[in-house]
């Protein structure tokens, strides 16, 4: 079989003082932190779509990418050289897991039925590179964004027949993930949204999509799949505006359809920030409201409005959210899933390496300093200590729903209270957390 | 008594060819559009703080302003001042409401006594206003939020005895409202929110707040206020991140708690595109989800990332907000309340005049221009068409949930669907609003 | 011939009560407006490549667009079918001008002399199609961009081959627009930027840009074009950071290379937001500068962070930049093209027509406001008056350079300076502009 | 004399074991780097204003300060006290230099004379306190934007008496630096910019402006003060648009009036992302212009849209910072200024230490970084080798200008040029990078 990385091996924990490019610096998997192999905190995955099927264009520019596998001109041929060239880079790159989009590994066709018949020959040779190489699956997923019937919506279609052309490909990547042993299911709605409100029904809208989303769940339970299912949140791009804008957002839709407690949200480091938000606040709002379930690790660039999908290189941003999640109880069937691309002009295979082993790298020391944190939990105890007088008498009595407005009035008035101001001491717990981040 | 506002009478309406800068050219209070008086759809309020507490101070300049009420030494007589100067202003200006937050109108004092009696003094004094005057109140709120005991929330404070002494102003200022005849009660939450995630514990804030908005609504029903009880939005300032961020959070919130048919949003333009949104976005997500109440009528610059709390110019944007609100059956409670102020600049006190006139006349054009959309409702018959779909056999058993989505697949592939694009057709929807917008 | 936009004829002026949307409301070509025509002030163009190049793909779909002449498979048959479809629109669309890149109107071909060939043959083909349609250029330009050669810059690019690569399509563009009757040539360099500073010499860049443009500035003179040579700036988008920032960076490079006299701006309204500016601020900034050339008319999305090339629809905007431009002379050798594209869903023919008429009708209609503006010139009266007094003694000297610092001083101490706050009235000039808007 | 920061003695370096929340980390004063100690290197400054002059009121917010120098009634005794906390905070801070704005030392009072008079007598009081304390001056500056009178510009306003005012506070702050040892003075036009385009007139305010820094560098030359002067970009706020938007924009003004061999750039890291730039691009800028002068060292927050003026704590963004101010040769009479403040909350006396502490453990270690980056110099290296082709022969003669436009075109065309893509290698660059930042 065809070598594509020829040149590269296996990539190899080689530590920090390691001049070798392609080798890990701080991410060596079987290292016990806090009890759990990195492997095991971490469960990185890698992505088919960035780097399988993106050929290196921009809005404004043609693919740059000469890779073998965007060569192959017949549609099907094309499709299992990609398997191959993807098994490999995984294995090499030394991930546990990918993830896919179904017409990612399959070629879509001229018809539903072609679809269904490619996308079910595609997810065989799937199964046999996953029992090869031992790549896991560690989520599926259906495009239901790029192709031009998809242009007004997919669930939020105004044709239902749109809406049900979606749900065939969710039902089929359903099975898929769930024979390939996927450990999560996850819907992003690139299209559910609107261009302008002028032509949009919100209402009617956000009942399809909640419809669609019960459907979903109703199917994971039937088809007996274990794995979550998971939304992606994003504010805007491809669609002026999309439903599923943010963490909270996308809390107030499942409240609003009794799914809190059946879906999760994939939280990508760098639609939180096109949303306004850091990264760490969008995680620590899903553990908050516990639906917090995977990550989509990657970076945006702080001048740009558009999801630029760099790799994770910031070890003190991530030192934290990884700090949350760990304090969370860590991942369950989620991971790090690296929805990174390299640039446009790094058209060289090795660069494929480069950016993964930066993103683990980071990945990994940002595990190892929050542990560190973890282990000595300077944060948690100031804030235990900083809320201490709601474990008090007052505090506990408006929490248990014991006092009423004119009550707390009658008592504050009563006490003549007159609380002073306490420092919230933030340039000091920044400096404590630089202290776990640079040694 | 000393007049104020000298040299200016109460503004009148002239119409658009008027050449008088202190004259109405579009909104006239009793012209009747869809059955109702403009004065009626519009439900005009001025504010209290903008006008007679600030004093032209930026971040980083004094105040310009030079006005007489300003001036006053003694605490109590500057706020006996300060309502006579605000009475005459809302009388002249020919706005049937007004707003105010507690501390705008009374002395807080140095205790919470001195707070309770100075601002139930002033209470007699606006009620006496009002009766003089025949101005109303469209609605009150406490600031929980200047006085440095609020630095790290009201609510959502570390110390239960910061939410005591909130909720000592609230149960105040709601009994004020309601003796005052305010239509709604007001809650903002500037503080309610973070400056850092590192001192923050997001679960617990959260709870507190959902405490204090529940014992709020217990109140209403407790001392029978009829009013509404309104959220206002706002992503951050002055705190890093504030917990109501937009109405879709907002909404997420109220579903949490159990409240959404308890508490509707107040919906500042400004507060709305520092979140990332559209005014009309912010007001169509309202309506759709059954929250919209009232709207702080204002405008930011789309180049700066504060609050500029400029007036209202815009035809343009406001007629599509207007259209949503008429849409939805109007204000019932609600109105338009200017929480806008002139520039530090504009230190004579005819500008006040001019900002609110111009924000008048420009809600008030709005309103003509959207009620003829609202007669020949080209963008309702065009949705209407365009989700005809939905009213067809499949469309409705989807959303009826009559399929499962194995048996809406298995439609698909039957059926072998292949739903062709249709335009969305946006551009000659813009066109057609402009037509309206434009004569 | 074929006839692409079938049931479509010329566009004519309707009137605003016209209810035919392919009818113009307010773009009545020979109505004469301050002495000139609107056709003359106007100096509308329509753009190659949104229209016959674009086929409805975003970064996240395919195209959408089904029209004749994206389907045409031999290459230089395609572009011949393009322009047959390109010169049926710009007709019936009744605009006078059209603009281009080289590469939107013939096929690269795969070495330079078929570049060079290819383009040969179209530009005949471009001379017989002005001659029989009477559409003029307004300007060509040479996409030295979208080609996988150029992704490290063009004239910036570290290897000097494909600097001279660039050289050789400009050379061969300014050739065509020359011999096409073009009345500007227009440099965008959309890869003269960065991707990351850690692999880029920003000094050297800097120089290689000046000397391009200094190149291209003789070759202007050595082949007797008289039209002018316009820079387009741009922030951001494709490349992480651009050169050409916005006016205010371009006049410095320009003055740099001793260039300000030869080389004027294209202003397009999305690139300015996307700088952080108002599009009023880049053209009145431009006009201050004396290096105002010609507009990229279209609009971004306050919400959104890339160039999302909407046809302007806002006469409030718009106003204000015609009444700029009719201040500083009028338009010389510039005009406004149509850098816009109708949306992605917008798959109709006829929604380019939509999109252009809407975008003609905000221009025609701010025409007509800011000429009564100019008319009744109020901005400038009061401008006037604001500054009068630098006309009298002590700003006199100041300027002039009649005193120094210590005099100033002395002056200032000597007379106990205390000057008084002015009101800057914004408020009332806002109110007085809208006068002119709405009528 | 009162001591003001009790229990807190001169901070000394302990070294990164150290868990002395009030020692340094990683500055180590006297440690040698490179060849200079980190004292010389660093050239840390501490402001007078956010430390001395603020209260902790934001605009929503009253001050939450309760410091002493706060509290003293007396304005003239109010400047000595304020004098002797500052010297004291200082010197305990162990930083060689200070910065200050006329106003922040000295009582504006109520004329002219008695400005220039008490400003002259707080001059002998900071004479005598730096002699006492050794304690230098970075640079001193004037405030001409907080008083009224500067509400619509200072040098730019159409009142030329302001004009005047500000010269006079303009010439005698530079007066005091230079006898206070002052090494820069410092221009920051807080108010020279725009309200709104309505009110302004853009051209004659850049003559103004022009008019005034030339005098400036007059002035400078004849009282022969030998240190740098320095104009501070930002973008905005409080003005909507400062004239000194950026490095770029700043340059191009310098040009313009001849002044850019006189005139240096004080980068601030918060305006930088402020105008939509990196806080590394703007030095890199600078220093590619030769403009380089100084730094406010601060931060701003990515989800913010008003300049925070946090500390700096990100060693990751600081020291490719440093690493462009080390590979331009360093400092000259420039240094690390903090132009940084506490957050609102933090009011312990002791939060002010925590602050510049964090501050200047950042600024060390990411010197440190940055001097191994110099060392190993490995994208200096990789820069020379990527533009290797400007030292060929075509690259050469391109530069050198031996090639016009037609040579450069027709040399394409006879070799048949078909330059191939080279990887940018950003991600592996990246990773570099990470690798002297993280050990």
């Amino acid at each position: 079989m065809t070598e594509f990385f020829k040149n590269i091996s296996k990539i190899q924990f080689e530590g920090s003082e390691s001049s070798n490019p392609l080798a890990f610096k701080h991410y060596d998997p079987e290292r016990v932190i806090l009890g759990k192999s990195m492997k095991e905190h971490l469960r990185f995955a890698a992505c088919y779509w960035h780097n399988f099927r993106w050929a290196g264009a921009d809005i404004f520019g043609d693919g740059t990418f000469d890779h073998e596998w965007l060569k192959v001109s017949d549609p099907k041929e094309a499709y299992l050289v990609k398997a191959n060239a993807a098994f490999e880079f995984f294995e090499k790159l030394n991930v546990p897991y990918y993830c896919f989009h179904d017409t990612d590994v399959a070629h879509e066709g001229n018809s539903l039925k072609e679809y269904v018949n490619n996308f079910a020959q595609m997810v065989d040779v799937l199964e046999r590179k996953q029992e090869e190489t031992g790549v896991k699956l560690l989520w599926g997923t259906a495009n239901a964004f790029s192709n031009p019937r998809y242009m007004a919506g997919a669930s939020t279609n105004p044709n239902p027949e749109v809406f049900a052309y979606a749900a065939t490909q969710v039902f089929n990547a359903m099975g898929a993930t769930k024979r390939l042993g996927g450990e999560n299911y996850v819907l992003w709605g690139g299209r559910e949204g609107y261009e302008t409100l002028l032509n949009t029904d919100l209402r009617q809208e956000r009942e399809q999509l909640g419809r669609f989303l019960r459907m979903v769940v109703e199917h994971k339970h039937k088809i007996g799949f274990n794995g979550s299912i998971l939304i992606e949140p994003k504010p805007q791009e491809p669609t002026k505006h999309q439903y599923d804008y943010d963490t909270a957002t996308v809390y107030g839709f499942l409240k609003q359809f009794g799914l809190e407690n059946e879906v999760k949200v994939n939280i990508e480091a760098n639609h939180a920030t096109l949303a306004g938000h850091s990264f760490h606040h969008e995680v620590a709002t899903a553990t908050s409201l516990g639906i917090f379930g995977s990550i989509d690790a990657n970076r945006g660039d702080a001048q740009l409005g558009w999801d630029t999908d760099q790799f994770p290189n910031s070890v003190e941003e991530n030192t934290l959210v990884v700090y949350e999640i760990l304090k969370a109880g860590g991942f369950t069937t989620g991971g790090f899933n690296f929805d990174a691309r390299v640039r446009r002009p790094s058209t060289d295979l090795a660069d494929f390496f480069h950016g993964h082993i930066g993103g683990m790298d980071t990945m990994a020391l940002s595990l190892i300093r929050a542990a560190e944190m973890i282990e000595n939990d300077v944060l948690s105890k100031n804030i235990a200590q900083r809320y201490a007088g709601w474990n008090e008498d007052l505090g506990k009595k408006i929490l248990a729903g014991d006092m009423n407005l004119e009550q707390v009035a009658n008592f504050a008035l009563d006490n003549n209270l007159s609380p002073k101001p306490v420092s919230g001491r933030q340039e000091a717990l920044e400096n404590i957390v630089n202290g776990f981040i640079y040694k």
